[in-house]
């Protein structure tokens, strides 16, 4: 089945919003069989909405309208669909009902135009929406499906995935379902890991392998049409093997969690406490960690010493350790070393990690941008320091410094991990 | 001058990657006059790209491309436009000249591939790329322009900026150009913000005036067509006369700036230095701080204090404010000024920020989620404290927080800027 995604409004025409939606809707789209050849932006205009209908229909089984379904005078996908088709736009009557409602127990006068939301075009399907008020529809007609779905993408999603996916499945039958897995990947990089695999990704079409970058991380999607998803996973598990038999060692999860999480996690689990003392990073190692929910049972919080003289307060490291002739200064393995250790020892924590170094956009005390050292501290064990050569502008290299600091801390867990479990 | 813009690209298909380019394109577009009717995606795939062309040509005086300039066999957005116009494909010789000598300076093997980046179709300009290997181009042909850029938004975009936007204006001749201006406005919310500009909004179609959210900050976009930029400006100055009667007091910034920004710029502009002491904001304050380019010569560093341990051991605020009965607790107005002050003073910086509340997932201390209280001491000043009952998810209250607390200390830090400038 081929499928076209058109997206109505005027607001995406000109660059003020960007389109997620066709986004979301591809891959949905995707995990159900559906394979989608184009996605087209129309305005709110009726006469090139239509031009854009009669367009897909010429080449695809299956058009998803998403926006224009609201009350104003500017949502007309309903509208111009049912007069394309000859068809009438009769009234949804739970939807009208729920909208009626809502604005008498709120108190709110109720403009005519919030009736338009209940509309539905003739011999189509209600697609229940749960989170707003203008209903859905899926229809068939001369062969070819129409949904009709709201633009809001919190109106949107839910109702893609609940009454519209189940509409879709319904109408689709036999065609086999996309499986798909992703597999997450740190401490390499998008074209290292894609070299290592070059020979599976261009030699294997089923399953398919897609890496990507996204913030930091190394993503590799691992896809396969299957009659169940038993024998989707068989299929994705033996290419999964393949995979880990060249970049395992970087493979930290088989789903779409940033490292932070996976971390986190592994402290839980053995009931350690983190600390962290950045430079460099400016905060973005504590954000990141703290940006996961639940974090603050596992880390107790941190310094950003951006100065010399707040490493001197803050962590007690000696003024001659940082400044003056011949001192390692701030941008050094020592000094990253001290940061971790001091910021452990203060908070009590089991791990301190720290980042120092150089992220642009000039270099300083005549260290290179992009050179990054990072320590990890461990109570009980000697602190081991590593060093970064990092490309990129100041943001990215921000990122990948603080994403492979993650990635040892996540090494060093994993391994005390599996040689606790094998104690 | 109507335009469509094609992006070319099987992973948009997927919902691999999300379609920024089109709304970078529709937006510089907007800004030279053109507007756009459709925007259309298409996989790599010669037919249904030939077809993507034809069709628009017929609805569109100017096809924008972007994908399949790269070396690869998937690359075919040239040999499909130069075979549908009938024309033949060229080397551009100083592209290929630039392509063999930087794989010759790195020592690496080309691959033949490689040359096809520097290919154009006869009859076309060249428009340069300064972040890449494959030349543009911009084309008129029987009527139509057709301009091609490549996909990747790094090459895409100054490319757009550069010789793209130069070669359109060349062509273009007459019409007249679209300036627009972005207002930024900080401690007031879209809803709130649209309400009060309610009847401009609606009222005014020139200029035009457009609210738009993103990551924490509310914007606007005032628009108008004009021959001059002196003449836009004047209407525009108009117009943002109107708007600053109504919320003059949120308008920080008449161009797309952050606030952290101009936090930096006004703390330099009066060589004065700043610290800060987060809980729930997890260091998401420093980090937006410190990720503004030079922003250590303001900004000393500060601390990220989770635990209550960590107030007590970093700050020295006494464990009887923090816990047992009848105590403040952290989350509390008296906890945030001591965070403030003590950051400030241990850190010697003029003015110190703290940010203690619960951004979820659950209540914390019997507090609510979505309250924050932040408090700003300065040297030699009464400390202010501020409260804030958000709403939304985890993320969203710490980012909102954040720009709360920026918006105070710019706030502050202009009133004296102006004070100073009276005296």
């Amino acid at each position: 089945m081929k499928a076209e995604i058109i997206a109505v409004g005027t607001e995406l025409l000109l660059g003020q919003i960007v389109n997620t939606n066709a986004q979301f809707l591809s891959q949905k789209l995707a995990e159900l069989g559906v394979d989608v050849y184009f996605q087209t932006v129309v305005g709110d205009n009726a006469q090139r909405l239509r031009q854009a209908i009669e367009i897909g229909r010429g080449r695809a089984d299956l058009l998803v309208f998403t926006g224009g379904l609201g009350p104003t005078q500017d949502d007309l996908t309903k509208d111009v669909l049912a007069d394309y088709l000859n068809r009438g736009l009769i009234i949804h009557e739970p939807s009208m009902a729920q909208i009626e409602h809502l604005f008498s127990s709120r108190g709110i006068h109720m403009v005519e135009s919030n009736r338009r939301q209940a509309l539905m075009i003739e011999g189509g399907e209600p697609l229940e929406n749960t989170t707003g008020l203008a209903v859905g529809n899926g229809l068939s007609a001369d062969g070819t499906l129409y949904m009709l779905l709201p633009g809001p993408p919190k109106e949107m999603k839910p109702m893609m995935e609940g009454a519209g996916a189940a509409w879709l499945r319904s109408m689709l039958g036999g065609e086999q379902p996309l499986y798909s897995r992703i597999l997450k990947f740190a401490g390499i990089g998008e074209s290292t890991l894609e070299a290592k695999l070059l020979d599976l990704i261009d030699g294997q079409t089923d399953p398919t392998i897609a890496p990507y970058a996204k913030e930091g991380e190394v993503s590799i999607r691992v896809s396969t049409k299957a009659s169940s998803e038993a024998e989707a996973d068989r299929k994705i598990d033996d290419t999964v093997d393949k995979i880990k038999e060249r970049a395992g060692e970087h493979l930290y999860a088989q789903e779409d969690v940033p490292i932070e999480v996976q971390v986190i996690q592994l402290l839980r689990g053995s009931s350690r406490k983190l600390a962290s003392a950045e430079s460099c990073s400016g905060g973005l190692f504590a954000e990141l960690i703290t940006n996961v929910p639940g974090s603050s049972g596992e880390y107790v919080g941190g310094v950003v010493t951006y100065t010399n003289g707040m490493k001197h307060h803050l962590l007690s490291i000696p003024m001659t350790q940082l400044e003056g002739e011949g001192a390692p200064g701030a941008i050094s393995d020592s000094t990253a070393a001290l940061m971790a250790e001091r910021v452990r020892q203060i908070s009590d924590a089991d791990f301190g990690v720290s980042l120092t170094g150089v992220a642009g956009p000039s270099e300083s005390e005549g260290k290179p941008v992009g050179l990054v050292y990072f320590a990890i501290a461990e109570r009980g064990k000697p602190t081991s320091v590593h060093s970064l050569h990092l490309s990129g502008g100041r943001s990215i290299i921000r990122l990948r410094a603080v994403k492979a600091a993650l990635y040892r801390l996540w090494l060093t867990l994993r391994a005390e991990e599996t040689r606790a479990t094998e104690d």
